[in-house]
């Protein structure tokens, strides 16, 4: 039998011009792509059942050069005082800066930009090069009313950046992007909110020839995003690392933090605990730029050890398996591991057929037990001290045999550690033949979790041609995150739109939380009251109402605060 | 030689007659004792100059009947109102309840109530059954205008009971005290805020026979007050527990809690962790009663593995050495011990002395180099998991050497484990002849540790005949609580009120934060806005504004929300 040469579509590999819609939709770096193996491809023939001809043509590339016919509505006296503040070079008004600092990563808004749909954006750009700056530029709007928003990294997706009222952008993290500080002896980083995770992580690493510390250090916080989020965006809106099993969700990383608020400036105290009253540090993480601009923050950093890392993965026979056998290990008290996910079937069985694994493989896994349909991939890392990462992985293998877990060396656990960050590269290209893929994740106790995993699995794969691939990350003792992951074939907006805000609805019926780690912003805004109830969200609206009483502060129904 | 039999004061032994002054100042259980040992004797009598004449007669004992000159301040029709919500039995007006459930355990009070002095009282005591009637009497409360305070166990130590607006005190401990219900899977207890620490504790051990689990669970939290202590007082006032290295401070033990508020009642939602806005369930706590009433809390649990505990205790050199073997141990990344805790030289020579170690013994170590007035003592325990804890105490033992310290074994520590909740017993024994034993515990980072420890201890030692003896607890890779045990001789209530003051001065203006553990109550209330800066005093103050309008919720001082 000859083996045909498989089938690639015309994927896009060229940089976009700059100044095109493309080059404001494109993820990450403009020269970097990664585009579906054709394992993937296969895939999506079969499941959307399109053929060659389908992937011939790309389409709604967004290759026009960005055009806005909306003047700039603010008075040039403001526009003037902005630029005594930062500097006329970093106060600008083109079109293409206005578009490109209002859009974050929202299937929904890429669908929307590529037919040149261009929603609300900001009247002029602000790159404010100091916190004294931001302090000016704060007062200044509050004292004149003028909306003011936050762009860092603009990976938001869920409309967190988008300007809904006009006013001013501030992009963060052109200037205000460094390291200032290390405190080897207390094990803290001192960090310019703007600065990227890349960047971040390389100077902690390189803390010895930066700062003249004994030791490296690590960030410990590493989202699928890393590349393109800021740490202070890390903090406004509660991510969560792959490595947060061990090291915490960015909530648990920040030691003390300045903000500027229309209602003053203060930076919260350094120490590790204090019982002095309800903590402000901890009241301002998750605001999301509603309560305050994020200019600083110390952040707990680890010592930097790859060499004591140990990869492990497994094959379990079902879901409940990986389940039980998770929670087990969260549960006990040997050490956490750092990296952890369980894959369901559904996902399990596509990684196995992407990913191009030989049928003998598959025939040995299914002799065994392990049959497609049922059988769940584990995969995780293990970081820390050496004896620790030892100690760790032997406990997780052993908890994971108990279960009927057959264990696959840490191949595949190092395999995925390779392409971690360059999944979201995969967008651009499956957009372009009218392939939407999107996910959503939600916070579950070990006792809702079957119930929120089957009854939002059931409302994506009520849609017909929906693939849905499901795994459970960032684990507790008391429970874990779902990442429902759906693909479906539509170039439709509002088909899309209202198939997305379905699940959601989907989740918080079935007893999942709004999110676990991809924030609220505008998407789940207008959810936020029914899911906290009324009460909870007048705690949120007065705190709102203190910090900002002229409502100046990323309006437009960021955390659904200023929704009716 | 022969040897004298060890002179002995005439220590009280007889429980309070009920009624009494004594019986309310009395720490715990009315029939327990623990007197201090013939080397605290020895050593007082040294140290304040003191004969055995001094130890022959007890002063100020508070013997006599609670008597109180101020009529109940309360109209009448309320009274009826709260005996239609709460019932007859449950709402009373005697002189001794208003005393009573109107005092904490600081020394200050001690020392005035054997005075014969007594603060503000509440007019009423209300006893309610059930969060149904706290949510009424918080409504009717909030309606009249009647200041509401919380009492538990009453075992505050800055005020924060004292209801110093009149009113009524609930005291929620009375009837709810239960544990709600056990969720195996979660790992989670839900429980009644008026749960006391014993209770809670044993309820979790028998969880098997009480709530049909497979295992035995623990709740982690043991503050040396546990006897006496609550759930909810542990979450309200941000307590510690004795274990907290390991299991986490009471603020990360709480999953979710259900308040009753002027502005409405509500129940935070039991995820993990979620990216759902700043966390109303973080919000709450430290509150200590101002925002309104803890009723329910959901608590992570630990599974319940005594067998598993490792002792240590070790010998260092030198202050220093200790605090950066510490400082290694808990940046190690190996897990961390669950008590762990370091004696300053002064403690560590008192100590040596207090439990009889015997000449050689000193000989001995000194011959090492372990010299009275620089060795200090170590000792700790760990939990968890059983090859765990043999990993961790391996690991801590090798830090420990390395930093010159001499293993003592686990002895010392069990010894320390023994008497862990009994110490406070020792203080009636101790004013009942004029002297008086308190503590000031404040949080610093490895960086300040030092700067705060001399400069603390330089400002009480500036008193002439004042002990201090000081160790460092509760531990964070970011730093540690140091804790100042300081005894001196005197009546004088407004000389020692000046002192006290004078000492937590002296902890702000060497960079320790205003408390790591005892919370803020009336006692730090005037340092708060100092301590915070007036921007977050300000959240502070705008949440109090949101959930108690009136003013009703613990007014007077508490958190210092309503000073000036």
């Amino acid at each position: 039998m000859s083996r045909k040469k498989p089938f690639t579509p015309s994927w896009s590999e060229k940089a976009p011009v700059p100044g095109t819609i493309r080059s404001v939709i494109k993820y990450g770096s403009p020269t970097a792509f990664k585009h579906p193996s054709p394992g993937w491809v296969r895939m999506m023939m079969d499941e959307f059942h399109m053929s060659e001809d389908d992937f011939s043509a790309r389409r709604e590339e967004g290759n026009a050069p960005v055009a806005l016919d909306r003047p700039v509505a603010m008075e040039e006296r403001h526009i003037e005082r902005f630029k005594a503040i930062s500097g006329a070079a970093n106060v600008v008004t083109d079109a293409y800066s206005r578009v490109r600092y209002a859009c974050g990563k929202t299937t929904e808004e890429l669908m929307e930009l590529r037919k040149g749909i261009i929603r609300e954006v900001a009247d002029v750009v602000i790159h404010p090069r100091s916190k004294e700056e931001v302090k000016d530029l704060v007062a200044y709007c509050n004292e004149h009313g003028i909306p003011l928003y936050v762009f860092a990294a603009g990976s938001s997706v869920n409309f967190g950046v988008r300007p809904a009222r006009g006013g001013v952008s501030l992009v963060i993290s052109t200037h205000m992007n460094r390291l200032l500080e290390v405190s080897e002896k207390n094990q803290t980083a001192r960090v310019q909110a703007g600065m990227f995770g890349p960047a971040y992580e390389e100077a902690l690493n390189r803390a010895p020839e930066l700062f003249g510390t004994k030791g490296r250090y690590t960030c410990g916080h590493f989202p699928q995003s890393f590349e393109y989020s800021t740490v202070g965006g890390w903090v406004v809106t509660l991510g969560s690392g792959q490595a947060s099993t061990y090291y915490g969700d960015a909530y648990h990383l920040v030691i003390s933090q300045e903000y500027v608020t229309p209602a003053g400036t203060f930076r919260t105290r350094e120490f590790p605990a204090a019982a002095t009253g309800p903590k402000v540090n901890d009241i301002m993480k998750g605001s999301e730029g509603t309560y305050g601009i994020l200019v600083e923050v110390t952040m707990k950093i680890f010592r930097y050890m790859p060499e004591n890392r140990k990869h492990f993965s497994f094959m379990f026979p079902s879901w409940d398996e990986a389940v039980e056998a998770s929670r087990e290990i969260m549960q006990g008290e040997f050490g956490l591991p750092a990296v952890y996910r369980i894959s369901d079937p559904e996902e399990t069985d596509r990684g196995l057929k992407l990913y191009g694994m030989p049928p003998f493989v598959d025939a040995f896994l299914a002799r065994r037990g392990y049959r497609p349909g049922s059988r769940c991939l584990c995969l995780g890392t293990v970081e820390g001290d050496r004896d620790f990462t030892k100690l760790v992985k032997k406990k997780i293998m052993k908890v994971c045999r108990a279960h009927g877990a057959l264990s696959l060396t840490g191949f595949a656990s190092k395999k995925w550690e390779k392409t971690r960050f360059t999944e979201p590269y995969m967008r651009e290209d499956l957009q372009d033949f009218g392939i939407q893929i999107d996910t959503l994740e939600t916070s579950v106790t070990w006792d809702s979790l079957h119930r929120v995993h089957e009854g939002v699995r059931a409302c994506i794969k009520a849609r017909p041609q929906t693939m849905c691939m499901t795994h459970a990350s960032h684990f507790y003792p008391q429970g874990t995150n779902l990442y429902f992951i759906f693909l479906m074939r539509t170039s439709e907006t509002e088909e899309f739109r209202s198939f997305q805000r379905g699940v959601i609805r989907s989740i918080m019926e079935n007893g999942g939380s709004l999110s676990h780690h991809h924030g609220v912003g505008r998407m789940m805004g207008p959810c936020l009251e029914e899911y906290l109830g009324e009460e909870q969200m007048g705690v949120l609206r007065a705190l709102k109402k203190h910090f900002d009483p002229q409502g100046i502060m990323n309006p437009g129904g960021q955390l659904g605060l200023d929704l009716p």
